[in-house]
């Protein structure tokens, strides 16, 4: 495995995966194990326009109280500005997911279609998340725990925290597929991991494509049909050297399939 | 105005709209005021993956059923893979704007500062949405009815549909925004109108921290903080000359301030 | 024709100059009429790595002394460590072209088919550039003299100068193209003009894919192989809202078709 | 090391070389060690318009004929519109360089700060190429001879072929820096290895900075002053995983300096 990234847990061989396979990954809870987290507090340059060049303030750790059983995530010491502000915490796993092909050894900072440091928030408990297996035993890894995060991770990071996580994982034999995909309670979804967003939205939605026309037998001009009038995109991080976007589909409209 | 591109109504001059005001809209109401739509049949080329290529089926132009009573849209000639879809309704307006800076006439097919064609499925009756002034008059313009749409318009066209619009407009005497904001029930928004995408989300993102250190008071560091943690991106249109995302606030999360 | 942008003589119209026929514009000759010019002193932010980010100078304009006998432009008030420095005057148009499609009226800041603001060094004396026409008497302008630029304009300008330009004009009734095309000495090339870099990339491309097969009789494949082993690119501008990449083919390698 | 993408050879474990070095590799010699190469025969479809999608031909292994000593390239079947073609062979390295930083193990198919499949048709004989030393002993490896490309390795190919190289390494010891470096008989150059292009010239131009700031100590202004005039770019790749694009500046202008 290669060197620091994030801070990840494993590798867990998993019994019975083979490249070609898929892993499916339940989340089945996850629940924060301590009560204050951190994150920076300066958007990161790359979100904000080039030009006129802005002054960037210092950049520093924050800290945040994480109250796991009220669901609150308020800043330690707010400044007059942020005195009122209470986000609801919603945990989630930044990073996760299986050894990449071709036998890379890949810094936990990226992603790819072996899914990696993601920082999508709609990974939460629930939530079962699929990943194409490219190494004998599947490799399943997971870290980098977040308490509540804003779409993109603009800042650099979610709030950072530790997460007790207890996770099913079950091999679905000879089930091939690309990029990663989850299900939700309200949505199925395929995630594209790359640099810019453009090509991280490309990945997505092929997946998406594959998935209507393989798993739902729809043709190429029914999945388009379906999608055009139906999809929705997340932007899940923005930040790392592999962006990554969501493609989604409401269940509500695959169930009239 | 320039020529061809999506059929508009207008412009409108508005009284006492100066360059350096801002035009206030509000969409008080979008009805469909016939009883079909057309769509493509499939995806743009640019949002899946160039490699390896795909062949793409026939463009071809299919037609929807538009029940504005039931709020229902439905294809008029399924294929039986999409037999059963029934999509809710939700009119919206692909483009409108004022006339951009330094007196130029620029199609309706593309985007800017000045609004134009953003083809985002946010902006809905009950809406606002503010414009920076360029020219006297303002010179306000709708048009590009859609009886509904997934984001990013990804097969090139909403259910294109014509709609009769009641809208208000206001003049904001000497309030200067850079990009098109909106106010719906659940959210403060800004969008960037661009290409690539991260241009686009920079525009947006930077429109919104003017909005929040200018009008809501806080420093760079608590937008920051704020951003990083609750900041939502929608992407409105991946089709057109300009890509247009959406960088929107909950307004649960403004009224803490 | 829109506001401000840079500065433009013409627009002239040209007899015969029809949409869908092409402009030949030779230059003949390019002089600077003044013995001076002047640059800005800072890297555009956008050509630097956003993260970490970089505290940029103040920025200034600075003058260059400008001596086309000598063909030499050098440092008014040089700094210590530039105090050596001499360039080889190449002066060129930064900014010419032809009326863009649909009656559009676009800022000469940007550029598109129709060329415009593109920046692009190698249009010096001695090269033909071919322009798609787009409205009736094509309506040629030119101006945004250059007395010498480096690739990229990346600090937002060349030696900015004025320039006495001899030009000859030549309508090619019936012949249409995408993007403008040159003829210098030692290539052919096709400009193409948008964001990102990509995009442009594959508009000068696409030209070229089409001036290879239409009008040098080539397959497609034969083309590929060509291009292949023998195209290079030049980044013209990736400063201005669109950004310009150069697809040149030695006119040494095409003499052998 | 990762698992298959392009033939390589080492890595060699360079004495004395720690991380914070910079590995100096001078290309002595390369010498074709066969007759022939071959490319594939289309261009690559993220290279043209996605819209309106174009039909792509079969893709195809062609062979070409290398006559070392002539220092000729030829297809071997030419088909009737290429039958004159002879390029002149110009043999380079496809992909080499050092051990990635964090102990990661990346596939020969792809590039980064570490070098890699930079595919950038100007790394001949005769030039010295430094990279940063991330790894104990640097860990070079080289391979993927190309006998003659043009910019962007557009086909995803140069004329693949082997060589015979002899290179000699140098360590500089506390030399640190970000980017590979070059100097050939013409010039210096900072290669940066991303996607999309825009962000590879980021990277090159940021060393490149580096390169005139603390090397021939320039202030940011007086580097500014000189690259805006005198830069020269070239795209080494617009295929891998991560383009490449070249920052170069005379030797004959570092000479004044």
């Amino acid at each position: 495995m290669a060197g620091r990234g994030n801070p990840m847990t494993g590798p867990f061989y998993v019994e019975g995966a083979q490249p070609g396979d898929t892993l499916a990954v339940r989340l089945d809870s996850m629940v924060p194990s301590r009560d204050w987290g951190w994150t920076f507090n300066v958007l990161a340059p790359n979100v904000v326009d080039p030009i006129p060049p802005i002054a960037f303030p210092q950049l520093d750790i924050v800290r945040w109280s994480v109250d796991a059983e009220q669901g609150l995530v308020v800043l330690e010491k707010p400044t007059s500005g942020l005195a009122g502000l209470k986000l609801e915490a919603r945990p989630f796993l930044g990073c996760f997911g299986v050894a990449p092909p071709r036998d890379q050894a890949i810094s936990t900072g990226t992603s790819g279609e072996y899914g990696g440091n993601m920082d999508y928030k709609g990974l939460v408990a629930g939530v079962t998340v699929y990943f194409p297996v490219f190494a004998e035993g599947a490799l399943f890894h997971l870290g980098d725990g977040h308490a509540v995060q804003g779409c993109g991770e603009i800042v650099g990071t979610g709030v950072e925290i530790s997460l007790d996580v207890r996770f099913t994982v079950q091999v679905l034999k000879g089930k091939t597929i690309g990029w990663p995909r989850g299900e939700s309670d309200t949505h199925w979804f395929c995630i594209g991991n790359a640099r810019p967003l453009d090509q991280a939205l490309q990945h997505a939605t092929t997946e998406m494509l594959a998935m209507l026309t393989k798993d739902y037998g729809l043709t190429f001009s029914e999945a388009s049909l379906l999608l055009g009038q139906a999809v929705e995109y997340e932007v899940a991080n923005v930040i790392n050297p592999a962006y990554s976007v969501v493609c989604k589909v409401p269940k509500a409209v695959l169930s009239m399939l």
